[in-house]
């Protein structure tokens, strides 16, 4: 992509990240407990991020018609269960970093970070119920898309864990697929692109096109996001290697898992077995450079640059029902953006 | 209590918890992926429980003049909710055993089963969410009643892991009544009659003094509770004196705290800043004794008595709308049977 259209995409999610953080803010409560609830609840939220969901969100409801504004509730909303799920996330995977900080739970310890997870995801629903500019119609359906998400997502998370607790080795990219799909998708692309088109449509825009558009899309997005862990090697705030340290089923992975020789495999379940505090940095490089040996980085490119593709085939059936505009256009950037993205 | 009484109640909570463990049925997904979501989200559930808070949202539907059949979906989604709360609750305590099995981290690893009453938590909102005969006020006010209950349990939650993790040992019992009543009362008392009554009477019945009513209820069950794990020494299925090795900040801890001489409290102080697995059963016998030396333990007796007559003293006001029938009659001896409890 042209460096004016990057740089058109930066300045646009800065704007959707800010006008969404002013609105998150009015829900986060500031009382007691601070130190052991509310501080924590707002710590991932001040640590800022990309901003891709309210980007998607609220340029896909300016993309169908309606205003920013009318879609800040779900924007902030989507953000509030982003963060909680991160939370818990890495509670789960026992991440050490996020956001060139120590996650929530080696801050707090992890019965407060669970906690404050479990408040903050509850909380996510405010901006939504307490919009009374939504109507009750598309409310509702808001609603709807809101618990269809966290059922999809912790589907997808459900079956990552369990894979990675029986050390899976005979999994295939199709497996990958379908786990990235709920994992991922739903919560980073899909859902945003319906709830944007849900508010900027008064609910009348057909969803199909949309997720299926998203799920490209989505599935481009993590398999940026699994190239990134061996790309930033030495990127501060970042463990390096660290999806490889928790053996989080990336496609790199998997690609691996399904074509190394047998004393390679063998040698990959001993690393995946062991406790994740016993893997070592040697280890972890030594599964790094079988993946280049194996062509599975090679494969993860070529498979990103694919769905890339794909998303982009599907864009003009996806916003058949918007016309043109500047809010489209940049829409459509942002798959470059989402596959060329260097952090 | 008369004998006749306490098997009516028992009865009666059989019979509603029968009734909204169908209810919750009909929610509960029993598709893929089955070992590492769905049947976990289930097993709590399927273990069954004492059924208090059921009992007391059926019977306070039907003592302001509606079916019990108008409430179950309320019912259902609470009893969710609550077991969700007791899958983290497990996590963040550490605790091995719940209604005599396993906790759901020891026997699926911690990851899974943390993910699984987020899943939970989410799918508790459904029963009331798709009752479309709640009618969209009534359920809007049970909406937010569910959400309102999670914030101020949370918030419960956060003091009770706060003062854990600083092994705090300067609190005094009117803290044991702030923690208790955010912690414990609001969802198993306070949000049970408040939900019950908004469905008995169309959302029309004042709801202040019930939550008074539920609130002394509440502190009487959880002194109870307190109560029961120093008296339980050799119940199947419960750890013998599990409170007092998770130095859970119970009555009885409280009192003994605020009351015990420099050198018993200084002791206190090192048995509490121990890890829990390396807190011995010695040590737990010798707080057990503290507690019996100190008056803690008649002390809890006797605000549980003092909670329980004031929870009587506010019965009529709380019920002031409803007409004389058998289920207020039921809703009085509940207070006994909460109070009398032997297990």
């Amino acid at each position: 992509m042209t460096a004016a259209a990057s740089t058109r995409i930066e300045n646009a999610l800065a704007r959707y990240s800010a006008m969404t953080r002013r609105t998150v803010e009015r829900y986060l409560p500031t009382g007691r407990p601070g130190d052991y609830l509310y501080a924590p609840m707002r710590d991932y939220l001040d640590r800022g991020g990309k901003g891709l969901r309210p980007a998607l969100l609220l340029a896909t409801c300016e993309a169908f018609g309606r205003r920013v504004e009318d879609a800040l509730g779900p924007a902030a909303g989507l953000e509030m269960l982003h963060n909680a799920f991160l939370i818990h996330d890495d509670i789960e995977d026992d991440s050490p970093l996020r956001r060139h900080g120590q996650t929530l739970h080696k801050l707090h310890g992890m019965p407060l970070a669970l906690n404050a997870g479990d408040a903050l995801a509850a909380l996510a629903m405010q901006p939504v119920r307490q919009d009374p500019a939504l109507g009750s119609r598309v409310r509702d359906l808001l609603i709807s898309e809101f618990s269809e998400t966290i059922r999809v997502t912790t589907e997808g998370q459900a079956l990552e864990l369990g894979w990675r607790r029986e050390g899976a080795a005979d999994l295939a990219p199709n497996d990958y697929i379908a786990l990235a799909g709920k994992k991922t998708c739903w919560y980073t692309t899909v859902a945003p692109l319906r709830m944007g088109a849900i508010v900027g449509s008064y609910g009348t825009a057909s969803l199909a096109a949309l997720s299926r558009f998203g799920f490209f899309l989505g599935l481009a997005f993590q398999t940026r996001d699994d190239l990134l862990d061996i790309e930033l090697l030495s990127e501060p705030g970042k463990v390096p290697l660290g999806d490889i340290r928790e053996s989080k089923h990336t496609l790199l992975l998997v690609h691996l898992l399904a074509t190394a020789d047998s004393k390679d495999r063998s040698w990959l379940s001993g690393f995946m077995a062991q406790r994740q505090s016993a893997r070592t940095p040697a280890q972890c490089a030594r599964v790094l450079t079988l993946m280049y040996r194996y062509g599975s980085v090679d494969f993860t490119r070529k498979f990103g640059a694919e769905m890339a593709s794909s998303a982009r085939a599907y864009f003009a059936e996806a916003f058949a029902q918007a016309p043109a505009s500047d809010h489209l256009t940049l829409l459509h950037e942002l798959v470059d953006f989402v596959v060329d993205r260097s952090k």
